[in-house]
């Protein structure tokens, strides 16, 4: 197939937040996730200008402790539910591991955002911030 | 900044489209974006068990045409906007351009799925696909 050379991505910042156990984490944001602090690169500073508190985002994670190599799961990990393809489902496990995070922005300060809620564990890798339409 | 190593993405398919022009595609899907193809690779097949016709998904695609050292853009490419910086906008100009897409699947014949609407141009590569929740 055409077009599957590979794609380089450098993230722009990363995750800080309590949750450090991806075992413990919430599957989804509003399943009890706490709130925590986007960390951006400097180098992108710019990129930032008009996220404002307030805003509701899209942050886009890359989920480094998932296992790329699986296709079929069971949904949230009960074994009690029928296997079904990764792209049915939002196992973290999947051949291209990006999250995806509706958050809102309670505080900008620089290169920092504080965003609720997120289950991204600590040092979780941010790809991308777009806001929500 | 810690853990902003490079990341290596294989895409897991193909946009098959009429659109060919980026400048003339729509910007967003509800923006009289047409009926596209998503072909999938066969070596992830087994991913796409339980992607139905009426499902609706998220379909992440890698922009391959913006621009990615593009922090601040007039949005909608209209200059009497004023500037913002691009993570507060859905322009594709942005370091890590990846697209995200919702639409309903129409159909599924083995590792092709027929979608609706969707803005990517022919031959944008797909990187994930999710069920919106």
């Amino acid at each position: 197939m055409d077009r599957l050379h590979e794609i380089r991505l450098t993230p722009i910042g990363v995750v800080a937040s309590a949750l450090t156990d991806p075992a413990a984490a919430p599957k989804q944001g509003r399943e009890g996730a706490p709130e925590a602090r986007l960390v951006i690169d400097p180098s992108v500073l710019e990129a930032l200008d008009g996220v404002e508190p307030g805003s509701r985002i899209v942050v886009l994670t890359w989920l480094d402790r998932a296992r790329r190599d699986v296709l079929r799961v069971h949904p949230r990990d009960d074994p009690s539910n029928p296997m079904r393809g990764v792209f049915a489902t939002r196992s973290q496990d999947r051949p291209n591991p990006i999250g995806l995070h509706e958050v809102e922005v309670l505080g900008v300060e620089r290169a920092e955002l504080r965003v609720r809620p997120l289950e991204a564990v600590d040092g979780t890798p941010i790809l991308d911030l777009k806001p929500v339409i």
